[in-house]
C-alpha cells in the first residue's frame, strides 16, 4: 500500500480539511467495524479519513468493502490492549494511537479518532499532543442529547482529582466547543453540585462557585443539580472528571433502564402490544437520539489537537458518528478557540 | 383537643408499634396534604399516626376529612421554612420537626416523617435525637426501585464531605436497612466509583476500596459505576453525600425525561397516538414505580430513631408512602441492627 502517497495526497490540503487519523486497532470491535466506519464515514458523509493500523488486516478489511483505493493506511504495528491504561501509552511509542496523534502534529491529520481506552488515550494524547499553553488539564467533554442544542458536560472522566481552578478552565474547554462546533452563542455555564443556592456542595464546588463567579468571560449562571442535566437549563455543564463520569453513566444507565422497562411494559399484555407495535419505529428513533453512539462520542478538549473518544463498543455507526464529529471540531476551530479564551485570561481588559 | 390522652393510649403499645410522628408543618404543601397523607396512611394501610404542628389549622383539616377523632394532634407552634438550613434548628427547639423527634425519644412514636427542608431535618435529627453510639455520621439512605428487591443508596446527600472510614460505615447502615426492611440476606455492597478496577477513582474512593476490602462482616463485591444504578448488581451502593446527590438526582432527572421523550413521540403521529392510548395505563403504572414520590422516601440513618425525609413537594400519596416506610423501619428493628452491626465492628472476631 502506497500508505506515503495517498497521506501526501491530502497533506497538502489546509489543515482543518486535512483528513480524519482513525485508530484502527483501538476498541472492542476493532479492526472490522473502525473500518466499516471508516467506510460509512467516507461515503456517506464525505469525511476525509485516514486508517492507523497493522497494514494487513486493514487492507483486508478494506477491500470487503471494495475500499482500498479510498482510504488511505497509515502504518502502525502496536497498538494499546483495552485493559491497557497510562502507563502503556510510555511503553509504546508506535502504537496506531500514538502515530494517529503525530500525524496531527504534524499536519498530516486534521483530528484523531479512537475506540480504545479512554485511559490510554487521554495519556497518550497528553504525551504526544501536549496541552495547549496554559492549560492545566485537558478534559472529556460530552455533549448530552438536550434540544434544541446539546449540552457540553465535563469533565466526564479525565480528572478524578481536581482543584476550582481547574474547573474554571473546564468552563473556558467547554465554552470553546459549545461556541465552535455546536453553534452557541454566549454559552450558559452551570456548576454541577447538590443545591442552588451558592453555598451548596463540598470545599471544591464552594470554591469553584466564587472563582467562576469573578471570572470574565464567562456567562456563568451559577449551580445546577443532578436532574437539570437533560433539561437544557444551561449550555455547559463543569464538575470535576470524578462526579461528572458518575453522572453521565447515571444518566445513560437511567435512561436504558426506562425504555427496558417500557419494553417490558409494552410486551406483557396483547392490547399493550398492538400499541406498541404501531410505534416501534418512532421509539427506536428516539432511542436512537438518546444513544451515546450514536451521536459521536467524548472529545478530549485543552491539547493541540482535536482528539475524539468513541464508545469502546462502538460498531461502524459508532465510529463513523466520531468521525464526523472530529471533523466538524477541527473545521470550526474548537482548539484555536480554546487558546483565545486560555490567553484572554490573562489580559481580562482587553477582549472582555 | 385531647392531645396528651390521645397519646397516652398510644404510647403504652410497644415502641414499635407506637405511631409514626408526621411533621404536619413541613413540605410544599403543608398542611393539607400532609393532613391527607395522614388519612391515607391511617385509613388505607392501617398505620397509627400523630400530626405534629399548629393544632387549630391541623383540626380544620382534619375536620375535612372527618379525622378529627381518628388522628391525634401534638402541638407544635414554630415550623421550620423550606428555605431554613441547618442554623434553624438550633433557634427553633419547638418547630414541628423538633416536637417529632421528641416524641421519639420519648417513646411515644416509633419514626419521624417530615417533608420539610432536609438539611432542616437532618440537623434537628441529629440534635434531637443524637447519632447511634459509634456512628460517625448519619446517612441518608434512598431506596432505588430496582428489581425483584430495591436498591439502597447511600449516603444521598447528608454529607457532602467524607472521610473513607464513614464510607465503610455507610456500609453497614445500608446493610442494616437492607437485612431489616427490604429482607435482603447477606446483601452485596458495592462502592460507586468511575471504573471497575480497585485504583479507580479518586484517593477517597482508593481508600474505601482497601478498608471495605478488609472490613468483617460486610459482603463487599467491588466496585460498580453510574449504569449500575438501576441493575440490581448489588443491594447496597455506597457513596459520599456529594456524589449520592449527583447521582441520585440525575437518576430521578433522566428517567423523567425519557419518559416525557416517549410521550412526546407518541403525541406526534396519529398512528402512534392511538398505540399510546392502547398502552396508557401499563406506562402510567411504570412510570408511579419510578416515582420517587410514591415508593416512600429517603431515610436517615444512624441516630437513635428512625426519620424518614419525604420529598419537599409530597401529595397525599407521597406522604402515606412515607409513614408506611417509617412504620416498617421500625417495626423491622432498623436502629437495632445498625447498633448490632457497629458494635460488631469493635470484636470482628465473636460475631463474624
Amino acid at each position: 500500500m502506497p500508505e506515503t502517497e495517498a497521506l501526501r495526497a491530502t497533506a497538502a490540503a489546509p489543515h482543518a480539511t486535512s483528513p480524519v487519523a482513525l485508530d484502527a486497532m483501538g476498541g472492542d470491535n476493532a479492526p472490522h467495524e473502525i473500518v466499516a466506519g471508516a467506510v460509512q464515514a467516507v461515503r456517506e458523509h464525505g469525511i476525509g479519513v485516514v486508517l492507523v493500523g497493522a497494514p494487513r488486516p486493514l487492507q483486508e478489511a478494506l477491500s470487503r468493502h471494495d475500499a482500498t483505493t479510498e482510504i488511505p493506511i497509515v502504518r502502525a504495528e502496536e497498538a494499546l490492549a483495552m485493559d491497557e491504561g497510562a502507563l502503556a501509552s510510555l511503553r509504546r511509542p508506535r502504537s496506531s494511537i500514538a502515530v494517529a496523534c503525530h500525524l496531527v502534529r504534524r499536519g498530516e491529520a486534521s483530528a484523531v479518532v479512537s475506540a480504545g481506552s479512554t485511559a490510554g488515550i487521554v495519556a497518550t494524547g497528553k504525551l504526544r499532543l501536549k496541552g495547549q499553553q496554559g492549560v492545566l488539564r485537558p478534559a472529556i467533554a460530552v455533549a448530552l442529547p438536550t434540544l434544541p442544542t446539546p449540552t457540553v458536560l465535563l469533565d466526564a472522566g479525565a480528572n478524578a482529582e481536581v482543584k476550582p481552578e481547574m474547573l474554571v478552565q473546564f468552563a473556558h474547554l467547554g465554552a470553546a466547543y459549545a461556541e465552535t462546533t455546536l453553534r452557541i452563542e454566549d454559552p450558559r455555564i452551570g456548576l454541577l453540585t447538590i443545591g442552588s443556592e451558592p453555598e451548596k456542595g463540598n470545599k471544591l464546588v464552594k470554591r469553584a462557585h466564587e472563582l467562576l463567579s469573578a471570572a470574565p468571560g464567562l456567562n456563568f449562571t451559577g449551580n445546577i443539580e443532578g436532574h437539570d442535566l437533560l433539561t437544557g437549563a444551561v449550555n455547559v455543564i463543569v464538575t470535576d472528571g470524578f462526579t461528572g463520569n458518575v453522572a453521565l453513566k447515571t444518566m445513560e444507565g437511567s435512561v436504558r433502564y426506562a425504555f427496558a422497562e417500557l419494553r417490558g411494559a409494552i410486551q406483557e399484555s396483547p392490547v399493550a402490544r398492538v400499541g406498541g407495535m404501531l410505534q416501534r419505529g418512532r421509539i427506536r428513533r428516539l432511542q436512537r437520539r438518546l444513544d451515546p453512539e450514536v451521536h459521536g462520542g467524548a472529545v478530549l478538549l485543552g491539547l493541540n489537537g482535536t482528539v475524539v473518544i468513541a464508545h469502546g463498543s462502538s460498531q461502524a455507526t459508532g465510529v463513523s458518528a466520531a468521525c464526523v464529529l472530529a471533523a466538524e471540531l477541527a473545521r470550526t476551530g474548537v482548539v484555536a478557540r480554546v487558546g483565545e479564551r486560555l490567553a484572554a485570561t490573562h489580559r481580562p481588559h482587553r477582549l472582555w
